[in-house]
């Protein structure tokens, strides 16, 4: 065993095992269980912090942390556990964000957690990189509201700057009067208008970045939602294939200008012009991302491997597609499907192995699987 | 949560999750963790009960057992915990199967057990099905191994009934003089002495069998040893189509007989003549097996998905490959190369966890693709 005092540099090559021999996974999700396998593979042990005394990632776990994201003893002890920490959800919050990376290495790093915290932060980001978004402005007051509406347009959209995903925090205004609503919704929050965008169809890009700067992206998903959650990720998507490069360039692009080490998605729209297709950034994920499972079964490296190997300073893996794939999400009491879709021909179920169904709740997805066109 | 008390078969359908919420492993080494992995993506939680507290499949069941084989107050435990108990290795004890077994489903069956754990009783079996085998001699006095070399000539093997793999209690009989040397290695064991088969390469079948006796077969891996370890997997092998017929219905055949629950591998060597190729079979393992690790990256069901599937009474998953690929295996020292393997296009590596690298131990393999021919 290398000893835990040399640093990852250090250790590499002379060690039977990879540098990294311990992951520490903030959040016990889905993702975080999907991480800790994906670790599992590469023989790193997996420790996961998680205030859910029924978290399932729990179970893949060599050991588990079951604590609250304030309590400082415990984070301590977790970061005393590992050699690296990682996160499987963009909310950590930046007080715990802070503790930890004063103790141990935490990738992604604490920068890209607080841009894609905050929706204004992220857009001017998105739009110093030279990446198009929603046209957007800042609203605290009802009068910037008005003055917000008045420059963008109907509809639009309002959300709150922080903590919103699936669909949460956000209103509709599609006419004047829904305003007083939309505005009340916030509930006093900090917020941000985004003017409508006139979208096609949604896309991601799935970009990893490496401890030596490398850069890898995955083919583009096409990504369909329903009750704004994600539904379906078919690959190849349909777009042109100049598109298809211009969102890996955008992948790319956010992950250097961060400094990412790891996997992060972008969200995209899809803008049909006379001349062709126009990408608009909707929203970054600092993480493996729900539009990245089909990884799982039409590549031979997973998002999940390939995060785990760029947060642990290990080389990036091929990205390359074997399969064209449909990933649907299991949601709810979908998850009762799971018997007959083991029974589908070119199908590979995943089951969270979650406790509790409950409405809206993401409980498995099946990857479908057919020869390249 | 289903109650534990129903029977699996009152208990599917009827529940969000599959039938069986926990699994029993025996064993804790690589293929006891890859089942544990491959149960984690069926949302089914993962006992695993091994003596040595070092077991690298600890690292990620939901729950540990730590004792001998034949601790009944902890057997008795581990059958509590647990819907259905499968293995991972063939030499589970006699009287440990036997004690489970009155208390949970035991899949594979014992009598699979029993009959694969010796020898002699394996090769009578291989006859009743109709499946050609060496030809063969019991061996318990010194007197009997001449005779058995009188009848079955030079060279010969002299192997232990029991207890053996990887090479162990083996030894080769090339001239009359080795005949003592081989029969004092076997230290008094009951013996079998083994004919030799001029073979033109090695080749197996991994066969599995599930609840509803439907049996499915994965394509036939090419084998090659070195220092009687396995070595290299690589699929296709060069073998005719009626050969590759031939074999699944070798494994078919088996595991009907056997009233199977679960993947089995049975190695086959083949023999060329004038007309054709024969298939002889040598051993059978009741359990998933290292020649069929390549299925985890070149099919979308690999074999620890499918025990898994078959054991806990699942429909059986699609065994179609979608890649050709070669597995090595990495033994002892050869671990070291794992940062390269990282690197490599069109590889996956599999790194078992172990913390101690010993000469011959399996510490990892490494799955290489190409497009199918």
């Amino acid at each position: 065993m290398p000893s835990e005092g040399a640093s990852p540099a250090d250790r590499r090559g002379a060690s039977p095992r990879p540098a990294v021999t311990r992951l520490g996974i903030l959040g016990g999700g889905q993702l975080g269980r999907m991480l800790a396998l994906a670790a599992a593979r590469l023989g790193i042990a997996s420790v996961v912090y998680c205030p859910d005394p029924q978290s399932p990632a729990f179970d893949v776990a060599k050991e588990a942390i079951r604590a609250a994201y304030d309590d400082e003893a415990a984070l301590a002890d977790f970061a005393g556990r590992v050699d690296v920490i990682t996160y499987e959800f963009e909310n950590v919050p930046a007080a715990t964000a802070a503790f930890l990376a004063g103790r141990v290495a935490l990738r992604p790093n604490a920068a890209a957690l607080r841009i894609c915290q905050d929706r204004l932060d992220e857009k001017a980001f998105l739009t110093a990189c030279g990446i198009e978004t929603a046209p957007y402005r800042a609203v605290e007051t009802r009068a910037d509201l008005d003055a917000a509406l008045a420059e963008l347009g109907f509809p639009a959209v309002l959300k709150t700057r922080r903590l919103g995903y699936d669909g949460k925090g956000q209103a509709k205004i599609a006419r004047p009067d829904d305003a007083d609503a939309a505005f009340a919704a916030m509930a006093g929050a900090p917020a941000i208008l985004e003017g409508w965008v006139p979208f096609a169809r949604e896309v991601s890009i799935l970009t990893a970045r490496g401890l030596d700067g490398a850069l890898r992206s995955y083919d583009v998903p096409e990504n369909r939602h329903r009750d704004h959650i994600l539904k379906f990720s078919r690959v190849p998507a349909n777009i042109r294939s100049e598109t298809a490069r211009r969102a890996a360039e955008i992948g790319e692009t956010v992950a250097a200008r961060l400094d990412y080490l790891g996997l992060l998605a972008v969200e995209l729209f899809v803008v049909e012009e006379d001349e062709g297709e126009r990408l608009v950034a909707n929203e970054i994920a600092p993480r493996v991302h729900n539009s990245g499972h089909w990884t799982e079964s039409a590549c031979l490296v997973s998002q999940f491997e390939q995060h785990v190997r760029a947060v642990c300073g290990l080389p990036l893996g091929d990205t390359a597609r074997h399969s064209d794939v449909e990933m649907e999400n299991l949601i709810g009491d979908e998850i009762a499907r799971a018997a007959a879709i083991l029974a589908e021909p070119a199908a590979s179920l995943h089951h969270y192995g979650k406790s509790e169904v409950r409405p809206g709740r993401k409980m498995g997805h099946v990857n479908r699987l057919r020869p390249r066109r």
